[in-house]
C-alpha cells in the first residue's frame, strides 16, 4: 500500500516538474524578449508565450492531477505537516484548485493581450501616447474582473487577484495596514520637508556605464551572488527570473547621469535572486521551488538593497573602492556626503526611483487606484488624471505628462490590474521584521557587513527563509521566523532610527 | 464542401503552426544555452528543451493530423501542385510520415543525451579529451543507428539520415559526386601547393573585437541584413537560427589573433540568415517555413561569405573602410596583398578555417568516416586515430592532438552521427550554380559589389529560391533555378578562374 502512494507521489512530482518546465521556458521567452529579441519577433512571441503557457495550465488543470491529488489525500494526512512530502500534495492542490477555475482559452487570451500590451507599452511609453495603450487597458481591466469572477464569491472584487501573490491578504487587511502606516509615515515626510534638502548632485555626475556595472557586479558577488547560477543583463525594467535552480537571472537598466539608478536596482534583484538561488535545490521545477508570495519575495530585494545596501556600514567598506573606481566624481566627497546623498528623502515622482521613507505612498496610490478600477468607481479614461490628482494631493507633485505618471510602472501593462503593487509595501515592512530577527540571533551582522562579510546573514537567510521556498504560506513563514504576523513597528522603527540621526529629528 | 475542406486546411495549418511554434521554443532555449546561459542552468535546459521536443513530436505524429491527411487527400489533389494549399499539404504529410516511424520516447531520450552530450563537448574540447566523450559517443553512435533502423528498409545505413538534411540524396549519390570533385580537386591542390604560398600574416595581427564587430556589422547591413529583424551574438561554434519569420539571428566568435575567423564567420551566417528572412513570410511557423535543405542552405551561407565576400570586386568597395577600421594594421597593405592573404589556400586542419579548394576535402573525410561508423566497420574508440590517419593521407597533415582533430567541430556532440556532413559540399557546389543563373539573368551584379550595392542579386535570390521556402524538394528547386540537377562543373569553373589567376595555373 505505502509503495503504491509513493508511485503515486513520484507521478505527481514528475506532472508537477513538467509544469515547472513550461513555466521556466515561458519565463525565457519572457527574458529573451525584454532582454535581446529583435523588435521583428514580438508578434510571434506572443503567440509562443500563450502558446507554452496554454500548455502549462491545460496540465495543470488535468483531471489526472485532480486524481492523483484524491488519492494521495490519506497519505498526506498521514505525513507530518512540515514534511516535503506533504507540503508537494498541499501546495500542488492549492494550485490545482486555483487553476481549475480559470478556463484554459481565457489564460491563452490574457496572455496574448498582454504580450500584445507590453509590446505596444515599450513604444508608448516614450512616445507619452496613453492614448494608444487606454483601448488595451480597458480589455486588461475587462479580463482582470473576469479573471477575480472566476474566484466569486468574494469581499472585494480585488481579493482573488491579491491573493494569487500574496496568499492570505485580503483588500480589508491590506488597507487597513496601510492606514497604520500612512498615518505614521505621513508626519515623517513632513518633518524630513522641513529639513534642509540633501544634496545628491554628485550621484548625477557621470559615470560611465561599463564601470557601474563592474562596481555592481563586484557588490553582489561580494554578497554571494555566483555567476555561474544567474547572470545579469540589461532591460528598461529590471527584473529576477528563476529558469532552475541554478540558473536565476537579474537584469539591471544604466543611466550615465545617475550612479544609484543601475546600482541599486542590482542589489534589488540580487536580492529576488538570493531568494530563489537559497530554496532547497530538491524542490526545483516543483510548485514548492519558488519564493511564497509577492510580499516575502520583495522583504528580501529590499533587505539587501536598503537596510544592508543604502546602510552606513556597508559603505564603510564599499566607499573607498567606489572612490577608487571613480575618482574623479568620488574623489573628494566624503563618507558622510556620499551616505546622505543616497539616503536623500524627497517627495518624487517616480516609485522605483523613490526614497525608503516616501516609497510607500506610492504604492499606495497604486494600489487604491486598481482599487477603484476593479470596483468601476474609476474609469480607464480617467485613470491619467486620477494619477495625477493623488500625487497631488500625496505628495504635493504633478507629473509633467504620463510618462512619468501613468504610464511609468509595466505592472498594469504586461500583467492583470489588481494584485501588482501591495507585495511591495508588505515586502517593506517584512523585511525589517526579518533583519531584526538576523540581528536577535546573530548580533555580530553589522560588524560584519562593516568589513564587507554578508556570509552570516546570507546563510541566516537562506537557512530560515529562502530554503522553504512555497513550502510554507507567508503567514506561516512569517509566524515561523518572526513568532506573529505581519506588522509595521520594525519597519517604522528602523525608518525612525536611520531619519531621524540624517535628519535629526 | 469545399468550405469544409477548406476548414480542415486551415485546422491542418493551425495545428502546423503550434508544431512550428514548439520548434522555435526548443530553438530558443538552444540559442539561449549557446550564448547566455551560466553553466549551472545546464542540466534544466537539457530537461526544457527535451519536453518541448517531445510535445512537439506527440503533435507532429498524432493520429488526428494523419486522420485530417488523409481527408485532405482529394482535395490536394485537386489542387495545383505549385500552390500554397498543396505543397502545405504534401510537405505536412512528409514530415507526418517520417515522425510516425521514430516514438516520441526515443524522441525525448535523444534530445536529452545530446544536450548532454554538447555541454560536456563544450568543456572537453578545450581540455583535448576525447576519452570522456567517447562512451557518450558510443551512445550518440547506437542512437544514430537506432535512428536510421526505423526507416528500413535502406541501401545503406546512412541513408534515412542523409535523407533528412538533403531529401533525395543518398550515400552511393553522394559518394559519386564526392568522387568526382575529388578527381579534380585535388591535383588543383597539388598544383596551387607547388606555387608560393600567399602571406596571410597581415590578418594575424592584433584586431580589437569591438572594431571587428562593428566592421562585420556593417557590412551585413549592407548586404541587407535588417536588425530590427535579427541580431548577431557570439558562440564558440557560429550558427543561425529562426524563431520567426522577423527574428532570425546568427552567431560568431571573435579571435583577436585573426580577423578573417569572425569576419568570414559574419558573412556565411548572414548567407543563411538572408535564406530564412526572404521567406515567404506566410508560411512563417508552418512546415513551408524554413529553408528546403542543408545544401541549399549552405549554397547561401557560402555564396554570401566566398563567392560574394572573398571577390575582388566586394574588396574594391569595401578595403578602403576597412583600412581606414585598422589603420595600423592595414594602412599600408595594398588591396592586392589583402585579397591575396583571404584568398589563401593551404592544406590545414580545421575545416572552418580552410580555403575554397581544400575545404571540401575536409567534409569528404567526415562523411566517410560518419559512413564507416554506422556501417560498423569503424569503432568509436577508433575514431581518433582514423581522423588523423584520413588527414594524412588527404591533406599530408597531423593534429597535434584531438581538439583540432576529432573534437574541433560540434556536430556529432550536438547532433546525431549520419547526414551532418554533406551538405556543406553540396552547398559549395550549388552556391556556383545558382550564383551563375542570377549573373545569366542580371550581368551587371558584379559592377553592383563593386560598388558596395547588393540589392539585384539578394533580390534575385530572395524571388527565385528564398521566397518558396520548403514548398519544393532541393531537387525540385535545383531544377526549377538552374533547369537541371546538382553538378560539379560551376563550382569547378569558378575555382579555376579565380585561383587559376591567383596562383597563375
Amino acid at each position: 500500500m505505502e509503495s503504491i502512494l509513493e508511485t503515486k507521489l513520484q507521478e505527481l512530482k514528475n506532472l508537477t516538474i513538467e509544469i515547472g518546465d513550461l513555466g521556466a521556458v515561458s519565463s525565457i521567452l519572457g527574458w529573451d524578449q525584454a532582454t535581446y529579441m529583435p523588435t521583428g519577433g514580438a508578434t510571434a512571441r506572443g503567440r509562443q508565450i500563450g502558446l507554452i503557457q496554454m500548455l502549462s495550465h491545460q496540465r495543470l488543470t488535468d483531471p489526472k492531477l485532480g486524481k492523483l491529488l484524491d488519492d494521495l489525500r490519506p497519505y498526506e494526512e498521514s505525513l507530518p505537516y512540515d514534511s516535503d512530502e506533504a507540503a508537494l500534495i498541499r501546495v500542488t492542490r492549492r494550485n490545482f484548485e486555483r487553476a481549475v477555475k480559470v478556463p484554459t482559452e481565457f489564460m491563452y487570451q490574457m496572455s496574448m493581450h498582454l504580450s500584445d500590451t507590453y509590446t505596444a507599452w515599450v513604444e508608448a511609453r516614450p512616445a507619452n501616447d496613453f492614448a494608444r495603450l487606454a483601448p488595451m487597458l480597458e480589455k486588461t481591466l475587462a479580463l482582470s474582473r473576469q479573471a477575480a469572477e472566476y474566484f466569486a464569491p468574494y469581499d472585494h472584487i480585488a481579493d482573488p487577484l491579491i491573493d494569487m501573490s500574496d496568499y492570505g491578504m485580503k483588500t480589508e487587511s491590506v488597507r487597513a495596514l496601510f492606514a497604520q502606516l500612512r498615518e505614521q509615515l505621513v508626519p515623517m515626510v513632513q518633518a524630513i520637508s522641513e529639513q534642509p534638502i540633501a544634496d545628491d548632485s554628485i550621484l548625477k555626475q557621470f559615470y560611465p556605464v561599463d564601470q557601474q556595472r563592474a562596481f555592481g557586479e563586484q557588490v553582489i558577488r561580494r554578497y554571494g551572488f555566483d555567476f555561474n547560477r544567474g547572470r545579469q543583463d540589461t532591460t528598461p525594467h529590471p527584473f529576477m527570473t528563476r529558469f532552475a535552480a541554478d540558473d536565476v537571472r537579474i537584469t539591471t537598466r544604466f543611466s550615465e547621469r545617475d550612479f544609484g539608478d543601475a546600482f541599486f536596482s542590482t542589489l534589488h534583484e540580487a536580492g529576488h535572486a538570493f531568494y530563489e538561488l537559497g530554496i532547497d535545490p530538491g524542490y526545483d521545477a516543483t510548485p514548492l521551488g519558488g519564493g511564497t508570495s509577492a510580499g516575502v519575495h520583495e522583504s528580501q530585494s529590499r533587505l539587501w538593497e536598503n537596510i544592508v545596501g543604502r546602510s552606513r556600514a556597508f559603505w564603510e567598506f564599499f566607499y573607498p573602492p567606489l572612490q577608487a573606481a571613480f575618482p574623479d566624481q568620488l574623489g573628494k566627497v566624503s563618507l558622510d556626503a556620499f551616505y546622505r546623498a543616497i539616503n536623500k528623502v524627497q517627495r518624487s515622482l517616480i516609485r522605483v526611483d523613490a526614497d525608503e521613507v516616501t516609497y510607500n505612498l506610492h504604492v499606495m496610490i497604486r494600489f487604491e487606484l486598481e482599487a477603484q478600477l476593479l470596483e468601476g468607481t474609476l474609469a480607464i479614461r480617467d485613470l491619467p488624471e486620477a494619477w495625477h490628482a493623488r500625487y497631488q494631493s500625496d505628495l504635493g507633485l504633478r507629473a509633467p505628462d504620463d510618462r512619468d505618471g501613468v504610464l511609468q510602472d509595466v505592472h498594469w501593462y504586461g500583467g492583470l490590474i489588481g494584485g501588482a503593487f501591495q507585495g511591495y509595501t508588505l515586502g517593506n515592512l517584512l523585511s525589517a521584521q526579518f533583519y531584526q530577527q538576523a540581528l536577535q540571533a546573530h548580533p555580530n551582522i553589522v560588524e560584519e557587513i562593516r568589513c564587507g562579510e554578508f556570509k552570516t546573514l546570507h546563510h541566516w537567510l537562506r537557512d530560515n527563509l529562502y530554503v522553504y521556498g512555497s513550502k510554507y504560506t507567508a503567514p506561516e513563514l512569517i509566524q515561523k521566523v518572526t513568532g506573529g504576523a505581519i506588522t509595521i513597528e520594525p519597519y517604522l522603527a528602523y525608518l525612525r532610527a536611520k531619519y531621524g540621526e540624517l535628519y535629526s529629528l
